[in-house]
């Protein structure tokens, strides 16, 4: 049913988009569209879009799915671009790393019978470094892709048949999906996603400053110091909307750490470090 | 020139030690003791060791070289036993993850002309779970094998060869060898390993407070955060003697990661997150 699909955006999330939904079976045509040209080359050339869209309000129009693979802020604008041209033919989703504000203005401008549907989603997936030609076909495979879908929206029966549309090739590229209401993602994901990229970018930062002048001396940390670190690669330029859009839960996380730290520090000669890592070891086994 | 060693401890290194030393071609004997039956039976069955000695201090004196591969404060019991049974013609070098103490009973009790050698080693390598079962002959590849040897040490000429025919080993079993003064690598070790393993056990047992629960949840943190809570898994019964006795180095770090989540915390929506992100992208790209 679904047979035209709008990319906005064919940096690492929309290409692999592309080449997961080929993956999946998907026939029907795939434009894209990315701020520079040469990630949409790049998306093209791999076969991840058919053709490159001059004008991606055009592209969406034409569209009956428009996936948004930008960062959050940019994601808000379109949603306020896209919610004046598109109507109840249309779905737009989005991969967005924060729900909460993303859902607010779904609610906000779409999801009427009148309207265009959106259906926040979250594919939990990603590389430490971003850019089309990292795209994956196989990406999303084992993952959770996240929705916080609102039941209390009500669509039009083309846009809701479009919204089922779509979650069965989430199915189709791989991924599990799971509903969760936007805050409660918020919360959870600054504990089992957020939280790690900060910490790695902190220990990262640090370890730069104490033997960054020594990069011979960085090998002997081995297989575990690199593991510890590889999100230090991550780009601000994705994280700052992050930061932004859900910074209560991550600080309370952060804060929550520097106190298990602080704790451990002062137990490393006591048997509360035992328990510690006895409760560490529950988090790994269960 | 080295024909027959002991390996006392054929837990994880001390089995891939045996396991690494036939890789490399070492066609001498190889004799292994074991606190527990169990692993020393493991350990030979799977040819790390030829034999199973009954007592570990008549294995040492019938070996040139004895490679302790047992927790720090049994290798430094060890050493007081092994220094009044052995002479100048046998090499004892050991396996722990701090230098300082063995460093010092090794010059204490070790290293003179009369006495045997003491060859304090670190190979910077290991999984986060223990046992001879996961013994592995690769273990030791591409690895850093640290040394805290001190030049001013006399050996008879004979261990001194001894020395010289380990260290060659040690590079015939992948590793690069590199020496360190004790207190340095102490130090250093702190920041690239001890400070990676103790903020994963303290992530990984905040998490298993606060999403444990919810074990289908954790799904969703995916590969990054499979990665950030591994060394979650590693047993207390290994670091407690780390903390020990490398107690002053790690609280120093793990301060020092404090105050730098609280300052990321207090940034996130300043661009003072940019310059930790941009230091963190340095750590990994140097």
């Amino acid at each position: 049913m679904i047979e035209r699909i709008a990319i906005l955006g064919t940096g690492l999330l929309g290409t692999s988009v592309g080449l997961a939904l080929r993956g999946a079976g998907f026939r029907g045509s795939i434009v894209g569209w990315n701020r520079g040209a040469a990630g949409a080359e790049t998306a093209l050339k791999a076969g991840a879009i058919d053709s490159i869209a001059s004008d991606p309000l055009q592209a969406a129009l034409e569209a009956q799915v428009v996936a948004l693979a930008v960062p959050i802020y940019s994601t808000l604008d379109y949603m306020d671009k896209l919610s004046t041209v598109l109507g109840p033919d249309h779905l737009v989703t989005d991969v967005g790393s924060t729900k909460g504000e993303i859902t607010a203005a779904a609610g906000r401008l779409f999801n009427t019978p009148e309207r265009a549907a959106f259906l926040p989603g979250h594919p939990m997936a990603g590389k430490e470094r971003g850019g089309a030609a990292l795209g994956d076909a196989e990406l999303f495979r084992g993952a959770v892709w996240l929705f916080t879908d609102d039941a209390s929206w009500q669509r039009s029966a083309h846009s809701a048949e479009l919204v089922k549309g779509w979650r069965e090739l989430v199915v189709a590229m791989g991924s599990k999906t799971l509903d969760l209401d936007a805050q409660r993602h918020d919360e959870l994901v600054a504990w089992v996603s957020h939280l790690p990229q900060f910490v790695a970018t902190a220990l990262s930062a640090l370890l730069q400053d104490e033997v960054g002048d020594a990069p011979e001396l960085r090998d002997i940390g081995g297989r575990a110091l690199r593991e510890m670190t590889r999100l230090g690669s991550s780009p601000y330029s994705m994280w700052r909307d992050i930061a932004l859009t859900n910074t209560e839960a991550v600080q309370a996380a952060l804060f929550a750490l520097e106190q298990r730290l602080a704790n451990l520090r002062e137990n490393l000669r006591t048997p509360g470090l035992r328990d510690e890592f006895e409760q560490a070891n529950r988090f790994r086994r269960e």
